[in-house]
């Protein structure tokens, strides 16, 4: 397979040339005033890894960046959105002209329900900040799936959807649940308590769930890797190409 | 006094040698879970223009750093800390030594009470988070030069303290306030709700209050501008040099 790469590398093919695709990529910020939020341990890496294999595999690239550690890659298309809201919004419009959408994004489940329009001051020594739900961006995905089938307006196929699931227990029951729950087509989950994997590492360990179990699960190799390989689980299960090449 | 600056930059003289200070740096992170976490818009930035004017004047910097944006500054000596709490631990372990303590981080004032040990699921549309307060370091450094001075037992002079006030509403009182309370030397307020001013920016709008009130209001410049006047400030008020010069 290697040496496939390679090949196409060397022979200039592209194999997601034609294809657009929908990446997010962070951490989710979500305010509680003008100065602090709550947010989580996501740097951005591994929707960067998968923007950059899909650029350098010839896609069109729109990447939809929450917090990150560092700089987007070059070469695609940059879209800011600070809370899981504003992603949502950014995701929803755009759904229409991706070919495929990947939610490597960690959107936050929580938001705070007021948002204070200065800073808080010092108060009592214990106070309790009321949240509420984000939306549930993937679920809102698969709903916009539904209705477009049900419509038969939209145009066919529908864009292929890769969730992600950043878990510490459970990894696969909770995987196979988010799956099923809103009907996306791969699930990548990692157990971000082992160590080279998930958050802020250079590298992954992933295990890919489709509606029929676990595809594979991906020992510890660099972001980039694992990204070059679900693209491949992409365009064999999208049927942009035969499997097994 | 750009002139002065530079007879100094020129003559090679390091109007800070033999002087160790502390600096803070960063926005703390309160962890939730394993993966959330609140924490603020502080940048860091403000931190190390400090630590590195004070390293070009000859100083021996220790840098206390939560998180930043970007690496800490070349030659100085880097003390990570995530927490209020860690870094709460890791000045008053370094402050017997340090002759001047610049407190440019921006401390949570509040934490979850409980810590959860694996990453919380999505459970009702709406939960309460309970919150409390963090140990106040700037406190803990007057209340320690207090019984510092009680005792006889410490030498003399105690650290020189500057502490900071990220303020968007009555930024003056709050800062003498500040002032009063903690008994520090020099309160550095800043109003990040201004264009330019504060988490971020590279640059800064800054007052300084002493005891007697405002000592001087800094417009617009960049933060190493601003780290600059602020040691210069704080030479001559700890009398490590004549003022006025």
């Amino acid at each position: 397979e290697i040496v496939l790469a390679i090949v196409e590398l060397l022979s200039g093919k592209k194999p997601l040339a034609g294809k657009r695709v929908l990446i997010t990529a962070g951490g989710t910020v979500e305010r509680l005033d003008p100065v602090r939020y709550i947010t989580n341990d996501s740097s951005g890496k591994m929707g960067f890894a998968l923007a950059e294999a899909a650029r350098d595999q010839g896609a069109d690239v729109t990447l939809v960046c929450a917090r990150t550690d560092g700089p987007p890659p070059a070469g695609v298309r940059i879209v800011k959105a600070e809370s899981a809201e504003e992603m949502r919004a950014a995701v929803l419009a755009r759904l229409p002209e991706a070919d495929a959408v990947v939610k490597a994004a960690a959107v936050a489940d929580y938001r705070p329900s007021v948002r204070h329009g200065s800073k808080m001051k010092k108060g009592p020594d214990r106070l309790t900040l009321e949240l509420e739900r984000t939306p549930d961006i993937l679920q809102a995905i698969g709903d916009w799936k539904r209705e477009a089938e049900a419509s038969g307006a939209a145009r066919s196929p529908l864009p292929f959807v890769v969730g992600f699931a950043a878990e510490t227990d459970d990894v696969e029951r909770n995987a196979l649940d988010k799956l099923a729950r809103k009907r996306c087509d791969l699930i990548v989950a990692n157990d971000v308590s082992r160590e080279g994997a998930g958050f802020g590492a250079d590298t992954n360990i992933v295990s890919v769930y489709g509606a029929e179990g676990l595809i594979e699960a991906l020992p510890l190799q660099s972001k980039r890797a694992v990204a070059e390989r679900l693209w491949k689980l992409v365009r064999e299960r999208a049927g942009w190409e035969e499997p097994g090449r």
